[in-house]
């Protein structure tokens, strides 16, 4: 993974069809809200507030999270595509 | 419930229409807030605040609650159909 | 009531066109806001800020209210009717 | 005054167009923002802000008052019309 | 001046053609903000933040400024016009 | 310069077209957002925060900036136009 | 480079198609949001918090960043183009 996202941005392999069914079927809920599951591959350090403290990111590289799409940016390397997306865009860690 | 939500997120199993009768019928009050009942199955740990502080969520595992589904995700286990929503959109607990 | 509010939230049983009267009657100024009169029967404990100080709500139960009925959620028991509000869309109480 | 405002709140009654007229005509600006006169009748305790304090409101009861009429609810007592309105719509008083 | 202003707001005596002149020339920028002189005949006692700390106001009676009409509300006293305004509708003072 | 800026705002001399062309040319990115040239000749004392404390601006007289003009206002003195625009607007200083 | 960019914002040489290729293609995700290669040449102070505390930017220059053009300014020198972004525009790092 050559990209190191900033501030309280993670970067997510998506999940292909097949991986999703074995962890459920995610079901889209309303249209400009899409449910997906993905790996995480990179996590930012978190971001800085106000007062110059650290809130770091609640998920690590590895975990299986159900994330909403909305507002993601894809990038490709090596012939992979991959999501950075903000922490707060995942809903949920997969146990 | 092999989810585990993020931040301030509940995951509700809703009621089937047998029950919500059981518990009094729940009246749409405008199209666009749609309440409804359901038991909560797991809750995040809360949000952080600026100052780096948790506020933990006010429901727990078990809790009936009447919740405005606006905003929430479905998402799909074992069969069975569970809702992500935010805590601030559950409205009472069924004491 | 079997229903507890969350947060700054509070339900109130609205007053019949008979006792709305006794109060004397409530005038709508624009189709947006309808203030209406009720009993408040429950109130939830109050918003936690951001410094996780709880912020208690000023009105109690028993207490007959103005409010604008802007928002809220239509709930059912036993027959009787039910509104959940946000405790900033009660704008008096009747002494 | 059966009625005491809650928060930021004011009750004001308005003047009729003869004691408008000896404080002066009031000419509305722009269309959605109808300046008025009246009396205060009743000021709600101030909001409380997240660190709990209170903001205490800068008006008194029989204070005459030039105000934004945007936003109000009008309640009617004893056959007298009153208006409620937040303390930021009023812009100056009359001394 | 019979009106006292309220919070961060400040009452002004707009120039006519004749006094605009002599400050030079004020071009409207664009529609929705009219640039315009005036002299400041009265100055609320300045806003109060949550802290409870009040932030005075910047500028004083006498100033003649150049503000920005957009919001104001007109008043009328003894045949004379005035405006309420914002005390960041001013843009700058003429020195 | 006879006007004096309030708060974060900046009065600007607009650089004409022979002197755009020696610090290079500003190509507009977009319709809403036209940067230019300028020569900064006159600061405002910085805006005040919440707890009474100054942000003091970042150019002083004299800098050459690049600004996007968007919300300025235009004021003529002597002849000369200026823009009065906020801080925020002067995206670089060309040193 | 003779510009030095204002608080949060970060000027970027924009990776031509060549250099974007090494690094891997870069799929626009949505219209709205072009996510793009360049390389970091000028950084601002960090912007600055209502106590007063500096908000250091997280990139310096020679970084390779991915960042979404959307906001974005366009200006010249010596015949090369250079964008004039908020930090907060900027997704990831290459490594």
């Amino acid at each position: 993974m050559p990209y190191k996202p900033l501030s309280d941005r993670v970067i997510i392999q998506q999940q292909d069809a097949e991986e999703t069914t074995k962890f459920g079927i995610v079901l889209p809920d309303a249209a400009q809200e899409k449910p997906q599951t993905g790996k995480v591959v990179a996590v930012g350090p978190g971001r800085t507030t106000d007062d110059g403290k650290n809130v770091p990111i609640a998920v690590k590289e590895g975990d299986v999270v159900v994330f909403a799409k909305y507002g993601g940016t894809t990038v490709k390397d090596a012939g992979q595509e991959y999501l950075i997306i903000k922490e707060s865009d995942i809903l949920a860690i997969r146990s």
